[in-house]
């Protein structure tokens, strides 16, 4: 079979091996597509290099279907398609609280352990969620994102009528969107890259671009002075953590999509004057997952416009270059088939 | 009658003046007893100038009964003993979401407009919540601060069981901490200063003092790992900013009580991982101050063991001097009667 491994110094390699059998409690699945991550582009630039067992096989944004299942394992079958919610923790400690998506031993596969860029991938059978039938396996790739989405909005608490300010319109900004959206609020795209705002109009949104317009006024403006109910900070820069909690409202939320590596500056005294929420939201949960098959398989929304390119599993190193060459770029798939 | 006026300059004058006849809409109240806030405090050393209109009576955490009412007042009858709820706005704008204590043209009564530190006081009758005959109306000076607590305590949605930390010791901590405590939840308190932290310890509460002891450390171990359900940041310090995010556990929720005036140091990062909620609370609601009068007026809690000193009017000079000279003292009150 093949496989990809990264090898460390912004390095992939494309290599032949022997298929693993499925050890107890795993399933084997031969995977259809794997998309790049932003998390699998860090990992390309060596940020993770100390999670990451270099060389290792990286990659969880998959499709697939079951190819052979282990010891012990019941309710799934080869021939099967799925996708793998890759965390790998199932909340047993009392201090876990039962939140397995953010528990303290968290594992994420296809970075503490192998991931899907490969034809073949194995993973615990407790990951795993069945796909119809009749699904389009390439969009089904974008499961594992659209997730991300459905979480934050569903942290959110997004509500028909309200309005919703999306900061930064990358992939999951426009997914976070998409999302809102169709739980009936008014959404707002904040978004400077040209490219991004380009694509963000085509999908219908009203996109501001705070370099050229004031976004707070221009909210405030929009919604005649009640400001922003939601506020999504998907930027993950100092502007946008300015911006938060200027355009939310009485009482508005805020969710903290962005990975802050640092501590920042945050305006603390309008969290107090306006009742802000800020509300940290990670990964999903599997209710998350489902609500993105749903929307998915009955093919809701436009999703394949995010898709900017598809290439076979050996131009991996290709397909990172191109990326790192064009941040502006959406979501590249890998044929893991191919 | 007798009335005293903030001057600036930490200046208190004592005047006879006459009285005011209420207007239309308003009651005039013989005020009994009036608490000095941290607000006043502030204003006292000259950090609210800009709204404070020199010459001004200042207070609104009273007690007092009704003297007179004016045109149009129905429900209200001399000699109804009463608190007010100092602000003065009714969310008429939809903008506002109906949250009158945070909407944006609210005033605050005592501080915007007179204040309470005087004989009589005439205020808006909407303003007015009534008080049991039988109350202790030194106690009911408290009603405004232990209000504040109970919205704190609320909009972090205590629940039995839990653990709660209060980082800082003073009078909002400790009636935070004794509400919290009234709901069920092991408390927590944190605090450096040592009259403070035997005023806490003699109602009961465990103590840790931050400067000697390592609180993560000391929660860690307390809850088996799983750390504080809740947080309130009453400190307003960056220390406090600092721990808020280390002592709240998976999904741990961090009130934000404390007036931070400028952009602190946030670990947003934690926010993240965690899936914590930052929540702010500002002020109170009607519920809140309805659940602490009953809290008063069935004297639930040793409330009396924060009354530091009660002074006649006619020493207010006295005793803001005795405050800032002290500030570890915890709540001083003003015998408006004589």
């Amino acid at each position: 079979m093949k496989a990809t491994q990264y090898e460390g110094n912004k390095t992939f390699s494309v290599i032949e091996k022997e298929m693993d059998p499925p050890a107890a409690g795993e399933v084997r699945i031969k995977v259809a597509y794997c998309g790049v991550c932003g998390t699998d582009v860090h990992i390309y630039h060596g940020a993770m290099d100390q999670r990451v067992k270099i060389p290792q096989s990286i990659g969880h944004e998959m499709s697939g279907e079951i190819d052979a299942v282990g010891e012990g394992v019941t309710g799934f079958s080869p021939g099967e398609k799925v996708v793998v919610r890759p965390l790998d923790n199932r909340a047993e400690k009392p201090s876990d609280k039962g939140y397995s998506h953010i528990c303290k031993d968290l594992k994420f596969i296809g970075i503490d352990s192998p991931g899907a860029m490969q034809a073949y991938w194995n993973v615990p059978a407790f990951t795993l969620h069945k796909l119809p039938d009749t699904i389009d396996m390439k969009l089904a790739a974008l499961v594992e994102p659209l997730a991300v989405a459905c979480h934050d909005v569903r942290m959110g608490e997004v509500q028909a009528g309200e309005t919703a300010v999306v900061l930064g319109g990358g992939p999951i900004g426009l997914l976070v969107a998409m999302v809102a959206r169709a739980k009936g609020a008014d959404v707002i795209i904040s978004e400077i890259n040209a490219t991004r705002v380009a694509l963000a109009e085509a999908l219908g949104f009203t996109v501001v671009n705070p370099s050229q317009t004031d976004l707070v006024q221009f909210i405030e403006e929009k919604t005649d002075g009640a400001l922003a109910d939601v506020v999504f900070e998907v930027a993950g820069a100092q502007p946008a953590l300015d911006v938060m909690t200027q355009v939310a409202g009485i009482r508005g939320r805020i969710v903290m999509v962005a990975i802050h590596g640092q501590p920042k500056n945050v305006d603390l005294f309008r969290f107090f004057w306006k009742e802000l929420k800020l509300i940290g939201a990670r990964v999903y949960e599997e209710e998350d997952y489902e609500e993105s098959i749903t929307m998915i398989s009955r093919h809701e929304l436009p999703f394949e416009k995010l898709i900017t390119q598809t290439e076979p599993l050996r131009n991996v190193q290709k397909v990172f270059e191109t990326i790192a060459a064009n941040p502006a770029g959406m979501k590249y798939l890998l044929d893991c088939q191919s």
